[in-house]
């Protein structure tokens, strides 16, 4: 790995290296001298970067999961493979100027495997480690002096006890790697409540946190191109239901310039100091008085950036393309006074195209985003929003579609 | 044809009638009960349609000239064919729940063939002659009392010459069918000049229209729907250099209320009489005093309304797969006080990408929309969208960046 050797991109010759079982069919380029954008991943968000990519005759390349993944659908190029298997992914990577991520879970090992083969990857995996691995998150922020909550590494009953009694209980653990939307977090009110997550780590440190009592939870979404620009968006309020994020405000109501402030120029030193290529969202808690803490980093584009797709001069997919092919930055103002984002959860109704109908008639102006999934109940299928003057009234319209869409609501 | 038969779609046994020879591969469709839009034609308009065709999570399936056209690099469902075979289309349009069109030149045999295995097209021929036929637009438009320039029908030198002596020299003289882009227009100065045409038209009727006095071209984009519903943009006004649009100003700068009202009266009552499905553009002619005559139909996503993909709460694309659904039709207002779009043609630069990042950086809050094509000397290769308040600000950054990606300035 200290001796990367040169990225064969437009690879047409078998490499001795790979075996020739899965030869990689090139995804078709623009013509003047446009990269391929590779996604390992074939969610929501590698869906959403479609739109953009090709308004800027950019070719994506996503590695899919299975061929009707939510981006595979809308993709020409999406062959399918185990993100898990070094070999199929190089073997894919050859065919891309730059690699992305739609999710986290990518392993170590693939992504030294990519970087000793020079795939320009981006986040970088030293970036993206401090995504993945939220004890090693924890350290570097506190390192540098950004507010966080309480924390410690816990191996054992007894030090998550120790924990406690200094800051207090219940308590929040969490697994270090894996965790989203809320799986991989617990709140813990005794310390046997942990037993069986210490059985399952089976001696590998747990991150216990102190529960923060905050007034409500915040986001901010940053960009930053690997020569250093950055972009960063307002700062909004998100809301979350049971560890989900059902609704996003931007920007965030009531938020003073000095705290938005604060808050822009902890992202940008984060950024910064961990070298984050690409989008990145920084998720924190308004313990009030100004004052707040992060809770989570997430390094690509995120569901608290959603609004900017309709909101602001420059959508966070756009932008995240830019960010990744290190091409200069676009607006990130807000469009309108305010922008609210509601996610559309799955309910009991599986035929939604009957069911959207209604809300077109309804509001014609709402801007509705789905992704090409299957219903399951709880499940994010898609968001809306809609932006204007009257925060109070844009909440009801986005609290309205989204309830309609689950079913929730019936009229 | 008036036993029109059921249309079957997701067939997937061989139809009887038509050979087995190119096997219809169904587009692959979203969960949820969402229909398939099939386009004729993988041109620009077509590519423009997948973003707002992936949000509302509808399947695309263009039926493409060539598999490396602007819509086939960005939809996966892009057979390639000749839209002048019917067998082909017809085979193509079974997995296709609505068919609508990237360009005007379906021939009527084609056209009829769909209409009588059932297919719903929109929009229907019945409505889209009067966009193919130029001759047969004009007696309707006249008919509808909507204002019109002086026309006649003329098959030789003597009619043309007769009409000319009544109306004025120069005149203007059209092919009635296949004209795009002020190709199939002439402007007439002495009955000589049509000499060539009157032989290659062969008897056939060629359209003579006084050369209007224009004081500016603007032009309406509406919507209309299956079920009647209309939605109309505001009037814009459209630049044109040797018979291109090269820039559209949204609104119409110094436009009436009352002009604006009579302009997009008239845009409905067009589109209500020809019953027009889909969206349509109006062009006209300002000839000054708030008076304004029709110069041309065009019934697709148009020119005229790429503005409203940044400019719109909905933009023409969105609508236009909502109006062929029947689904309800989205919000037309402008986000900003003025949109400008410009028209980036092909210039000497093959290589656009290194081009447009100089212009990323000079302007962020520059719209770039490529089409993938590859660059020829004056040929539509993308637009650029700017908004906001200062309009002789946006025309000058919407001006240097068509030159700049034109090679025609250099910084």
């Amino acid at each position: 790995m200290n001796q990367p050797q040169p990225h064969a991109r437009n690879a047409t010759e078998p490499d001795a290296a790979t075996p020739d079982t899965q030869p990689a069919r090139e995804a078709r380029r623009a013509p003047g001298g446009f990269p391929v954008v590779g996604i390992i991943g074939g969610g929501q968000l590698a869906r959403m970067c479609a739109a953009p990519a090709a308004e800027l005759a950019l070719t994506l390349s996503v590695f899919a999961e299975s061929d009707d993944a939510a981006a595979a659908l809308v993709v020409p190029h999406a062959p399918v493979g185990d993100y898990r298997d070094a070999e199929q992914v190089r073997e894919w990577a050859r065919g891309c100027d730059v690699v992305t991520f739609d999710h986290e879970h990518v392993p170590a090992d693939v992504l030294a495997a990519l970087e000793a083969d020079g795939v320009a990857l981006h986040p970088r995996p030293s970036a993206l480690r401090f995504a993945q691995d939220k004890l090693a998150m924890r350290q570097r922020l506190s390192d540098l002096d950004v507010p966080c909550p309480a924390w410690a590494p816990v191996s054992t009953s007894d030090e998550l006890s120790a924990f406690g009694e200094q800051h207090g209980w219940p308590l929040v653990l969490k697994t270090p790697t894996g965790g989203y939307d809320g799986k991989g977090v617990m709140l813990v009110r005794t310390p046997d409540d942990a037993d069986a997550w210490f059985a399952q780590a089976d001696g590998a440190p747990l991150l216990a946190e102190e529960a923060v009592a905050f007034e409500r939870e915040i986001a901010v979404m940053i960009a930053r191109s690997p020569s250093g620009q950055v972009a960063v968006w307002p700062v909004v309020e998100t809301v979350q239901v049971d560890g989900i994020c059902t609704e996003v405000l931007a920007p965030a109501p009531d938020l003073s310039d000095d705290a938005a402030e604060r808050i822009t120029s902890a992202a940008i030193t984060i950024a910064r100091e961990l070298d984050v290529t690409g989008v990145m969202a920084v998720e924190l808690f308004d313990v009030g008085g100004g004052e707040f803490v992060v809770n989570e980093l997430a390094m690509r584009p995120h569901n608290s950036g959603h609004w900017s797709m309709d909101g602001s001069v420059t959508g966070q997919f756009e932008q995240h393309l830019r960010a990744v092919l290190d091409l200069p930055l676009g607006d990130t103002r807000a469009r309108a006074p305010w922008t609210v984002m509601g996610n559309v959860l799955g309910g009991e109704y599986e035929e939604l195209y009957p069911t959207y109908k209604h809300l077109m008639a309804r509001d014609p102006g709402l801007k509705i985003h789905l992704y090409g999934k299957g219903v399951r109940p709880g499940r994010k299928i898609g968001h809306v929003n809609v932006f204007g003057d009257d925060l109070v009234g844009l909440r009801a319209r986005a609290r309205h579609a989204c309830d309609y869409l689950q079913g929730t609501v019936t009229e």
